[in-house]
């Protein structure tokens, strides 16, 4: 195989990188941090986005689109929002270019500077609310549910394909409530939709949780998050769910008349997964022999392989696999036929194996005598002689299967790799050594949060929803607690 | 009504303004220049993008994702290019904000400059083409037929909702291909593509043609185009096709291995469409009462509005609403039941008229008695009595019939407001009183277009591509001309 990978035991880090270089889902581009994502790698986020919107406007939600620049002052509007986010901007500064008089070229035309510099969208909450304030004059102007899918730019400093890119493409929704209840329903309705995704989708199972202090988004009062754990036992934040409570409301005095007639600040939630899910959705999944695709989001999902001596053999062949490919095509499925004679068979397994494509149906002379075709499935790589008349139903039986088994391997490994930790050397070891999700007592300070951190580079990543309260001691300090934290070391 | 509309006959640009933000569409942000897309002006273009999209798709394009920054030496390597995009460019010079020592707030940090300056994309041709270099060694890597759907923003001083925005959103197709001939194939397929979806989604009768020297994408060999006429006599640009030959492959050393085993310079073409296709869509078919939408590109088919006089009569009515709801969502349908007691069917009436909604149906309590509809179309505002029962086949085909309508009185609209003009005397009177199309001699030069241009606004919007070969004499200069182009005064 030409495009062998780098194994995960080998250097994890590296076989991330190699996968998606290799796979073609997306490679660095010659802007600093910033990605191109590929036609394969797109198509998997076009899958990711059709889902998430289907599920976004079942909820009430609708689409639209705000400016990519936000203006300077806005920014500081919001104390905490703008302490979060200042450190990371692109800003833009100047409206025109001109060809340089001493001939050095392409320069910036200092004639066109802006009287007040523009800020490249890290995240839309300070443009949204100044825009709502015209929107909302009563409680019949309300809820606003409304979703922007768009791109946005944080300046980071360490950047890695999908996982971390200046420049990323994300949705966003924005809601507007009459009351603090709603708004917290729509937060936790919204998070609930991130897992449902998922689960069900992404084949990922998720513990849902809130942030702590220290880490919650800049500008929200909570923020709720689906936690998820790689393979190599690192944690990853799927998506986020923050209620703002009257924070951007009172920033951008939005306010409003209510059912009693009286004036009060507008109640917000804001939500957001980004392409980072396709991150999630690699090292979660693959194998050293490349991708594994849930069904469900995969681009393509059946592939066929014709193995053949000649020309003739390959007619016969290409026309079986053309009836084939229309029966599947009309249960739904993406089905491609990959019939090239410039590359051999045992290429094209390698090929189609490393894109993750769930099924291979492979044809040869005998299977057209015995009217049979291989079925090799890409998450256990087993292989099956099945009557090519059953094709129709028994490929989309193996898909739901296969969608199935990824999530219950998944959830499978992440409950051999969650421990539950009473001392520090215990800590430790998990944080270190063995890797995964720690459930920790933890004294409720933001002093021990930083001080595990800085020895361990374990974060709490969640209060988990379902805790049950328990009696303990901090793992760190030895205070007293009321419940266990979800810790882990995270991308 | 309350939202009364300034009317066409008045003032037509207040007439159109006046109706993107009664009719919810758009409104203008807070940034400069740029625009809110609200929900129901977005759900338009989901409905454009969608089709489009599909229609991509099928002539065998894949979408991807470049980066929205273009370093400023990018910018530079194709002469033409940069000469008509430089002067109109946002450029990003730092990266970090701080708070200000001397308590003025938040400032740049001059400490996070950019070595090199970033361009925010005014259209990608440069930054895809350096990435293009890396992926094509050989006449086997081609064609890439591949599609962006993105931001892009040009420094615009004048700019009007979804006609000229600062930042709009569009799609970008950028093609690589081995042979001349084939380029040039492609960049006629997509131009009959948007002809296609122009005349058929939406109702808009277009003339293909190529422009000028001086009316030519920077950076292209060739331009074509589908020029559209609006209701106040300006031509509208659609969409463009543009041939690029060898241009950015030069540029950027986009270099390729032919079937001969020669090295060769890849040829190229790009084309879009941008969110302005929804103004022409506004100004071709509007009228005085609000939108008239094309029932294919229509967010909402029809609306349903209940006439009570008591809670009793409204529930029966919801309940038989209910029904015909369902019955015409199985048929694919988007409908909507307004039955809210907050406002009179007057009101509503005007509403969905003022939106555009292409059918109307009214359930009142002797509708109840006799088992019927009221059936109104938004494009002729006639109403009708249809039995109940017949509302599953009657309406489809009023919408098509109402597809079919709109396109029918576009082209009746254009035909009338074609003039085949042979004076200078005639062709002012067309450009600067009557309005529309003039087919008219022109000797071919740029000195004599830029002057007519000067004179009277009116611009040539192209040669036709179905041009009958004429002997005549230019309208300006009397010299000798071999055929007549398209002008007008546009947007």
């Amino acid at each position: 195989m030409a495009k062998e990978l780098t194994s995960r035991s080998e250097n994890y880090s590296q076989w991330y990188n190699d996968l998606v270089i290799k796979a073609d889902l997306a490679e660095a581009s010659a802007v600093r941090g910033c990605m191109v994502i590929k036609p394969y790698g797109y198509a998997i986020w076009e899958k990711i986005q059709g889902q998430l919107d289907r599920m976004f406007k079942e909820t009430g939600h609708v689409n639209a689109y705000f400016p990519l620049f936000i203006p300077k002052s806005f920014f500081s509007k919001e104390a905490e929002h703008v302490e979060g986010f200042a450190k990371e901007c692109a800003v833009v500064t100047h409206y025109r270019l001109r060809n340089d008089d001493q001939g050095k070229g392409l320069v910036v035309d200092e004639n066109a500077k802006l009287e007040e510099e523009l800020i490249i969208r890290p995240t839309s909450e300070t443009i949204i609310w100044n825009t709502y304030k015209n929107w909302i004059q009563s409680y019949r102007d309300l809820p606003i549910l409304i979703n922007q899918w768009a791109n946005v730019v944080r300046w980071e400093m360490r950047t890695r394909l999908f996982l971390r890119t200046t420049e990323f493409l994300w949705q966003e929704g924005h809601t507007a409530h009459a009351t603090r209840e709603e708004a917290l329903e729509e937060t936790l309705k919204m998070l609930q939709v991130y897992a449902t995704f998922a689960e069900e989708y992404m084949a990922l199972p998720v513990i849902k949780g809130v942030k702590t202090e220290s880490e919650k988004f800049a500008g929200a009062i909570d923020t709720y998050t689906i936690e998820t754990l790689m393979q190599d036992g690192k944690a990853l934040q799927g998506g986020t769910s923050h209620f703002l409570g009257q924070n951007f409301a009172r920033a951008f005095d939005v306010k409003f008349l209510n059912r009693e007639g009286q004036l009060d600040l507008v109640w917000a939630t804001s939500w957001g997964v980004t392409t980072r899910l396709i991150g999630a959705l690699i090292m979660a999944h693959s194998d050293d022999n490349g991708l594994i695709l849930p069904p469900k989001l995969a681009p393509i999902h059946v592939v066929i392989v014709p193995i053949h001596k000649n020309e003739e053999q390959l007619s016969q062949i290409s026309a079986k696999a053309e009836v084939l490919k229309k029966e599947l095509e009309s249960k739904g499925l993406s089905v491609k036929y990959d019939g090239r004679d410039t590359h051999k068979p045992g290429w094209k397994f390698a090929e189609y194996e490393l894109k993750g494509v769930p099924v291979r149906l492979a044809i040869g002379p005998r299977d057209l005598e015995n009217n049979t075709v291989e079925v090799a499935r890409r998450d256990t790589l087993e292989k099956m002689i099945v009557p090519a008349d059953t094709v129709g139903t028994y490929i989309p039986e193996l898909l739901a299967n296969i969608q199935e088994n990824i999530f219950r391997r998944a959830s499978g490994f992440r409950e051999k790799n969650t421990h539950r930790v009473n001392t520090w050397d215990e800590f430790r070891e998990v944080a270190e050594v063995k890797g995964g999700f720690a459930y920790a007592h933890w004294d409720g300070t933001s002093e021990t949060e930083a001080k595990i951190k800085e020895e361990t580079k374990a974060t709490i990543r969640c209060i988990p929803l379902d805790n049950e309260p328990e009696e303990g001691k901090c793992i760190y300090s030895g205070k007293p607690s009321k419940q266990r934290v979800l810790f882990a070391v995270a991308y």
